[in-house]
């Protein structure tokens, strides 16, 4: 490059002195935050229907569509009414109320959306996924795509993150429920392939099942398609290969970023990166059982959540990198592999805190996070170099 | 930039085709590790007397002097005889042996290097530091610019690194020697301003006591600039403004990057980040004491060493941040600082782990590791973008 510059100056030709490739000028990143929402409850996801319109699920609160340029914030009507409506209960671990949503790969065909959100019946709640057609603001043909039996009185690891594969298949997360590993059965919740918490399932986009899912035998709950799951939340499709990759909240340590392949056992809680709630917990023997290790581990806890892979243009170094939320102490994380092998590891804003829920991209490539508080915020990451 | 090769394009510059800048052709860093010396051993430090001309100190070896184009490894002659010799001492928590090595500001009028290692006597060991006069392979012209007494039969916590500054003062960490929380002395070492132990010094090049040094008081050891020193021991100038960095293991958890401030206390064992070795530990109260916050601690084990500003030009994103060293796991760090806050921070090599005891510039910008190993090797860090 220098000698062609010579070369070009040797010439005369000036007009090429000046402008020179951005990175060059100042190859330092320097990621801003920009509030582009606010006054949202606990924002949980995401979908963009288009570049500024929008879907928001508050945790806390509604299901929104949203104008990212006029701010404008309508209700969808036509919610199911077992939504476990974390407004009203009061628990310091509540989990419970909307989770993600997710568009249908030809949502402008048949504009169908996937909800998941935490259902409740007499006995308690679990994990709900719908299917929804949506008309403006009001959603119809609702369809039970999924219900993660049992319910219980527990308000945790519910899971609910959602994707659509690249097959057109609807992969989702469902947690364990448990919060102390002393409350397993002598076989674990997540082990048991006849129990529907802890897995990840795999769905055609009615909720039937794909004829080529793993097969985990005759007693196994229709869908599964990998078990071992204690609280995986978040789950993301890399664009380039369409490998999925989940991340899995630790009880303590323990948490994780896994890349997700049929019929894996991720572990729990047999085997953990992590330690036990209950340090006198012993978990059952399992010869023979292979179990998935994680892509990677944290030392730390982080509490890993919504995970995206960046393909935008506003930091070019991040392109093919995951960013990844962690709720604890507000980490915000981009993780750079090579062969689906993670080679380096960056916290950012560590100077700037804030809890998120998700980090998302937009249909034209900005990076988006929604913040985890009771009056959060959708905030756009932009490179202020 | 893209006009221009358009423009040479149409005058038929093929010569300009080919080469596209870097940053263009690939964003993303690539780092990758290349072998440049072996079998040194526990190599602690380099110095560069020109781009290929270095000294290296093997902890557990000798004083060499290494063409890094020839390869060629020769032994520094005339070293005094009173090395704690690692070699002979076997013990599983020895950090005896030779530690840094600095030249003169003047090196190139002068030829004055200074060395620092752990001195040996009938009684223990302790942290010294040496000035001498180099000639090809030869010490001569002695002279002893700091003891930190008292010797004592422990062998670790030794410190050692050493920097010149702007100011041409040289700049020492002296760890506290001490392992155990529970053999601290009613005035813990690093707080004792009588105690040469657990203190940053500040000398002028002949070891004599700088005019503007903070005064500690009537009792206070001659040359201390700041104290609350655990176990510090990489140290550091960041060049764009002078500004002195160090590192410090803690005991548990409690690994810190700091600022270095005249007459600062880094709190050490009042204030600590980590947990004590041992938990029935009671420090004594000291109110009305300002204790000197670190800026940046890890919630996990790194035990970061050696750390230098990164200053090249083949990593481009990377100018300005400072690299360090962890030994724990093997861990390397970039650590992004704005206003000198940390604004990120980036482990590298997640999936190519080594313990390494230093990184450091060359001259001409190159990026170098020596990792802590009995066949131990000086490895650059080049971008194989």
């Amino acid at each position: 490059m220098k000698n062609c510059f010579q070369f070009i100056l040797l010439f005369g030709f000036y007009a090429c002195e000046t402008p020179v490739p951005q990175n060059e000028a100042s190859p330092k990143v320097n990621p801003q935050k920009v509030t582009v929402l606010t006054d949202l409850k606990y924002p949980w996801s995401i979908c963009f229907l288009d570049e500024n319109d929008v879907i928001i699920s508050e945790k806390d609160g509604h299901l929104l569509r949203v104008d990212l340029v006029s701010k404008n914030k309508q209700i969808i009507e036509g919610f199911p009414n077992d939504l476990a409506d974390s407004i009203r209960i009061k628990d310091r671990r509540d989990n419970s109320g909307l989770f993600e949503i997710v568009k249908h790969p030809a949502f402008t065909q048949n504009q169908w959306i996937y909800i998941s959100y935490a259902a409740q019946n007499e006995i308690g709640t679990t994990t709900k996924v719908i299917r929804a057609k949506l008309t403006d603001n009001q959603l119809d043909d609702i369809k039970t795509i999924l219900v993660a039996e049992p319910f219980s009185a527990d308000l945790f690891h519910y899971g609910g993150g959602m994707v659509f594969g690249l097959d057109a298949k609807l992969y989702i997360t469902i947690g364990e429920r448990l919060y102390h590993e002393r409350d397993e059965p002598p076989l674990p919740i997540a082990q048991d392939v006849r129990d529907k918490r802890g897995k990840i399932y795999r769905l055609n986009d009615d909720g039937s099942i794909p004829d080529d899912n793993p097969d985990f035998g005759p007693e196994a709950q229709a869908g599964i398609y990998a078990i071992g799951i204690r609280a995986a939340q978040g789950i993301t499709m890399n664009p380039e290969d369409g490998s999925i990759w989940f991340s899995e909240h630790g009880s303590s340590q323990g948490d994780e970023l896994n890349l997700l392949k049929p019929s894996a056992n991720y572990g729990w809680p047999i085997k953990t990166t992590g330690k036990y709630r209950n340090q006198d917990y012993n978990p059952p023997e399992m010869e023979g059982t292979d179990f998935e290790d994680p892509v990677h581990y944290w030392l730390q806890t982080i509490a890993p959540t919504g995970l995206t892979f960046y393909n935008g243009t506003a930091f070019p170094g991040w392109q093919g990198d995951i960013i990844l939320s962690g709720l604890s102490r507000g980490s915000l994380w981009r993780i750079q592999l090579v062969n689906q092998e993670v080679v380096s590891l960056e916290e950012l804003f560590v100077n700037d805190r804030i809890r998120s829920r998700k980090a998302t991209m937009s249909p034209d490539g900005k990076l988006y996070i929604l913040t985890d508080e009771p009056t959060g915020k959708l905030i756009e990451i932009r490179n202020g170099r």
